[in-house]
């Protein structure tokens, strides 16, 4: 059976999985990224990870190739530039290093292209030519597809739209020191922070005020507006109001057919989805009234980065 | 000789001429578009234009097609949708109605993506895969290449970027009612709209005391300028940095190896060129810095949208 390597390298955890042509990834583990600062060290444990998958098959499979998603990776050179929740500073040629160990046809990507090419080979976007799938964890990430083909950019940085300022100069810093950046506001650090800044302008009482930032974790904001909590509720509405504008933003860049969400904050359901869907077709421009859905990711939550990232290769054959 | 007939259809004036595969305009004539505000007129208008353009050559051309470029124009359905510079209102099926009168392959697009495809193939986007074409004019728009075509969008209206909220809700109002709406910023009128602003800031004198809105035009804001006007300095610096900003955010979105502007507000030379130069590489993303340009329009303001709406035709030969 021929079958492709998948992985997806986060700032928490890397994950490798094999990955059939139907984009079902039959074969799986994680590992914490952290823990092999060393990059030659992180590459060896990929690589012995990659043959433990293989050998644990009941199964021989010809391997046809490996794709990479990372953050700040750039298609065009094979690498990952200046990422910011990565151990490896500068300029990585992940590929070229990758590859004396495991040889190979190989691809890599920013993350979120790479869900976003996942999408349209296994997911929601099988049958639309203009989507943007838009990726809400630690940071915000965009994948663009239009024309039917991923947007890649003049050399392979497109999508960064978690560090565009929606303010004019004026607003919160993103980690990349972004005043006013998107990410800032709309991903799950965003929801924390703004947890903070309902706290500090409304005076009623919240289960949050018994909890330091550095101890909130994304559920509990949920749970606690399941339980009518207002900082909560706020929180959710205040997050859903700017991610509502900066989607109605970029629908007038690409116009495209949908967004397809996907990441920790889309967990959080109605909270979020319903003050989005209310204030996104109150921001949009007439002539896209009613044309632009959202939609939540066609793929498993637990493998669609594998999946992804494995979509690189299979979109080649 | 084969010839295509390009049509710019402006707010003002609609643009006829006959453009060579060369990209030259050999033969062109001006009309006021407000003078024809019946549709069927109009269209007779432009029927007798065009064949009073071939008449006048002193061969017999082979007239391959007809391209137009329009405000509010989608390519995918043939018409013109709700512009607000134009007499007609509604849904508007030009293409359907003006082949009735000159039967000929007909392709219409937003007039700021018809710029894109002309500097695509004639200008100065010849070599290059993935730029963005910003014209400034009355108002702001934008043609968008990625991967070496343009993005049109699910129905044909991408690249509206004139409407897009820089300012999470706060700002002026846009034409179209959009608050905070980039052009109400960024265009010939965002400037003279920023002339205003600048005097109810400052208390300096200025030769702008003594003009009314209604009898301001931006040629005179560059000569004031040159002069040392401290208010006219400002609104351009203003003005620059705003655009910087919106063109750091573009470049987050599909990464163009260039921007070229065209349009009235680059006739302002360095006074707009030089801070936006400053301010769009402070605004860059580290990923981007020193690989994006800013440039002119390689082609000839006058008939710059003519060819462009030629490019429709000769780009399918």
């Amino acid at each position: 059976m021929d079958l492709v390597v998948g992985i997806d390298i986060g700032g928490t955890k890397t994950k490798i999985g094999l990955v059939n042509q139907e984009g079902e990834c039959i074969s799986k583990m994680f590992f914490r990224t952290k823990e092999h600062n060393d990059l030659d060290d992180y590459l060896n444990k990929i690589k012995k990870s990659v043959d433990g998958l293989i050998d644990e098959l009941d199964f021989k499979p010809n391997i046809i190739g490996c794709g990479i998603g990372a953050p700040n990776a750039s298609s065009k050179n094979g690498t990952i530039e200046n990422a910011s929740n990565l151990a490896w500073k500068g300029t990585v040629p992940i590929l070229e290093k990758l590859k004396v160990k495991m040889p190979m046809p190989m691809r890599i990507m920013n993350d979120a292209s790479a869900a976003a090419l996942g999408e349209m080979l296994f997911g929601n976007g099988r049958h639309m030519t203009d989507f943007i799938v838009i990726t809400l964890g630690t940071g915000f990430g965009a994948g663009i597809v239009a024309n039917g083909q991923l947007i890649d950019g003049y050399d392979g940085f497109a999508g960064e739209l978690g560090h565009i300022d929606m303010t004019i100069g004026d607003g919160r810093l993103t980690g990349l020191g972004v005043r006013g950046g998107l990410e800032a506001y709309v991903s799950a650090t965003g929801l924390k922070r703004t947890i903070l800044h309902m706290q500090s302008k409304y005076m009623v009482d919240s289960r949050f005020r018994d909890i330091a930032y550095n101890n909130l974790h994304g559920e509990e904001i949920t749970i606690a507006a399941e339980e009518g909590d207002f900082i909560a509720i706020k929180a959710f509405d205040y997050t859903a109001k700017i991610m509502a504008l900066a989607l109605a933003n970029f629908t007038a860049f690409t116009q495209p057919e949908a967004f397809i969400l996907m990441g920790g904050l889309t967990n959080s359901g109605k909270w979020i989805m319903e003050p989005l869907e209310k204030y996104f077709n109150e921001n949009l421009l007439e002539v896209y009234k009613g044309k632009v859905k959202l939609m939540q990711s066609g793929m498993s939550g637990k493998t669609a980065a594998i999946c992804g990232a494995a979509a690189l290769i299979w979109e080649k054959q």
